[in-house]
């Protein structure tokens, strides 16, 4: 067999490195591996982004303030103190301002180092100011972090445009895409074209509030680098977004495919409703795994046929695809809605009334987007998990049809045949 | 930008083809996609399995009747009664016997149709024929499944030996590989090798009382045809392979690579195991899938390095790569040990004896098997994951050190800097 044969040559190859894999064996097999462990932390812990210099140390605004912005801002400020070469101390944190039992949010932020309504129980660094002004905040910013709900980034970049210089860049952590008339449009293609500035995204498995307990996460931060770029210490490069990002219980990989990660953040919600319908009727966790099997089938293919220069890697080895698909099919506001619509018959706009107490599950609008565009394209059929759940969310057609809806019909036949089935199990 | 770029380049293609796009949208857009939808489940009802005809229809015989080796002789048998012209109806299963309340195994199953010991409750088909004897079983049969605790394949084989002609056709569903002096062995390889019977496997995301129960699951047959395939209708080929596992609630893809999906099946134990660290120490869902990301790229380079044949589509496409790593890490054994081990500080083995009853979690073995495997090739360093779970079950190593373990180190440097972590959060 050639599996055998490979095999036989491998092993062949080997011996003659043996004396080499003697060493390693030494090392590993005894008990000595703690110490061997250490040593290899040690040498982890010469860390590269601690030479990084910028000429004038770049300045951070974190736009938003919400759970995951209070979160980010925090991991930001928190680097932004240990790499005091390269980014300025203090981060200034856009906030919407409100009053909390008669005081304003920012004050309460700036003095107490809490964000009481949004993170409570969370010390913040002394360092991150809070601001409610939204053009005082971004003056004199060389790095823009956008945090803020989807549903408000048009209004908070038209308030922008004109105020900030093109050397300016950002990165999103806004998941997903818009898609209309204009198509597939990336959040962070939006802001590049509103407001002329380079603009990368931050995607991950991340439920914020662990991220804030310091409970080990990672995430994918993609970012293109400009045509303009202004060469290293003076712009921002790949480097400065891990020294910006990376914290020892936040572990950050760097990587190009904006596209991909943004496709990914966004198609994993409707994804996450289907698990919601299978966990709802009952079907146990094969039913679930198949979901996210074919879910993250869909999105590969998605990114393939609308961002082509986008790589497959990014769904299946970063955490912004297959991790973070894990992730909020193992719970969360999309999966609630699914499974209470499964359970009790209500719509989906009902269980998100009933459930969310106002927040919305952004997997139900998505899957209404992408059916609308995959009409415009005509390649609904392409993609039967993401129509599946459209129309049961929209059409009220039943979720017991999901099985057959999805099955991939190959060259072999399929056995989709009810009639023979109840024969046999009679 | 690029992106943007592209999208108006679809725009405009789109716009050529609009008629065609117009029609799917009045399928599509209004209340009707029901109708079309029956007009599409009609379109599959046309199932061309069938079709097929052998020309003596082909004997199947079942080895094993654990909770797995049952549920698998329910769905091949109900396929035997389906397609009548394809397989002899009667399905042999060979049952180790013993006796429950004095009455033999072999006589319940037989008489009453239900194996009441490893799947009760789970009515059985009349033509699935218990047989005491594994010589009788397998006489005159031209199709074997495997399906039997690991360890006792060894003795199945040896006993089989010389009572098997060459042109008998097998499928593993044993999960794994062997591990040891002679490097990766697949089980269906050491079938082959050893009654030189040409051998694929069965591996999915099936936890076998949810298939029995006929809740919707998927799984993966690979099957590579031998050099002495003898035709279409004389032998066994894909399309009958398909015939003999699929069902309307088992949804079967046949592929080639049978590497590939052992290899899922068998390491998928060892990141379980990992699971089950994190979600004992209380670090949540972020840290989970972080472990299911970083095991996935770990199988998915041990596949390559390995059995460079293998295909990177197989682990992140199949029901035997993501999905049953997504299943094995919600729940089951190896979770189980992973989690107690994280809350008492017991040893896996103590672990195991107290929660599993005398069974055993399959990642600790494996754990060690590629551990020692790794060793042999120097390659330990290049799986970290594996190592570590290694190293905190047999080395007693902490579990708390798990994200430097595996933090993958890339050119951009990294911030594992415990130091001056702890300042940042005073």
């Amino acid at each position: 067999m050639l599996v055998s044969s490979i095999i036989k040559a491998y092993r062949l190859n080997l011996s003659s490195s043996s004396t080499f894999a003697n060493i390693t064996k030494r090392v590993y097999n005894t008990q000595n591996y703690t110490r061997y462990l250490n040593m290899s932390l040690t040498q982890k812990k010469f860390n590269p982004l601690k030479q990084l210099v910028a000429e004038k140390p770049f300045k951070i605004a974190v736009i938003g303030s919400g759970n995951w912005g209070t979160t980010i801002a925090k991991v930001v400020t928190e680097n932004a103190k240990q790499y005091d070469k390269l980014f300025y101390p203090i981060v200034q944190m856009w906030v919407f301002e409100e009053e909390i039992e008669g005081e304003k949010l920012t004050e309460i932020i700036n003095t107490r180092h809490e964000n009481v309504k949004y993170l409570p129980g969370i010390r913040l660094p002394s360092h991150l100011v809070a601001n409610p002004d939204l053009l005082d905040t971004v003056k004199d910013a060389d790095i823009l972090v956008f945090n803020i709900p989807h549903q408000f980034l048009s209004r908070i970049v038209s308030q922008l445009k004109g105020h900030v210089p093109p050397t300016v860049r950002a990165i999103s952590c806004l998941k997903g895409f818009e898609l209309g008339d204009k198509g597939v449009q990336l959040l962070s293609s939006f802001i590049t074209d509103e407001l002329n500035i380079q603009c990368g995204a931050l995607s991950g498995a991340n439920i914020a509030m662990e991220v804030a307990k310091k409970k080990w996460s990672e995430t994918t931060v993609a970012y293109q680098m400009p045509e303009d770029f202004r060469g290293k210490g003076k712009d921002v490069d790949h480097q400065v977004l891990k020294a910006l990002f990376h914290r020892p219980y936040f572990h950050v990989s760097v990587i190009d495919d904006v596209a991909g990660i943004s496709i990914a953040g966004a198609l994993k919600n409707v994804v996450a409703l289907g698990c919601g319908f299978v966990e709802g009727l009952g079907w146990g966790n094969n039913a679930a795994a198949a979901i996210q099997r074919v879910g993250l089938g869909e999105i590969i293919k998605f990114g393939q046929m609308f961002f082509p220069e986008s790589s497959v890697e990014t769904y299946y080895k970063e955490s912004a695809g297959v991790a973070d698909l894990i992730t909020t099919c193992s719970g969360g506001r999309n999966v609630k809605v699914g499974k209470m619509m499964a359970k009790t018959g209500k719509t989906a706009l009902e269980c998100e009334n009933e459930l969310l107490n106002g927040q919305s599950a952004q997997g139900i609008i998505t899957s209404k987007e992408v059916h609308d565009w995959l009409v415009t394209c005509n390649k609904v059929e392409d993609y039967p998990l993401f129509e599946a759940v459209y129309q049961i969310v929209f059409n009220n057609v039943s979720m017991d049809k999901i099985p057959e809806m999805i099955e991939e019909l190959d060259s072999l036949g399929s056995a989709v045949d009810k009639d023979s089935d109840s024969e046999d199990s009679s």
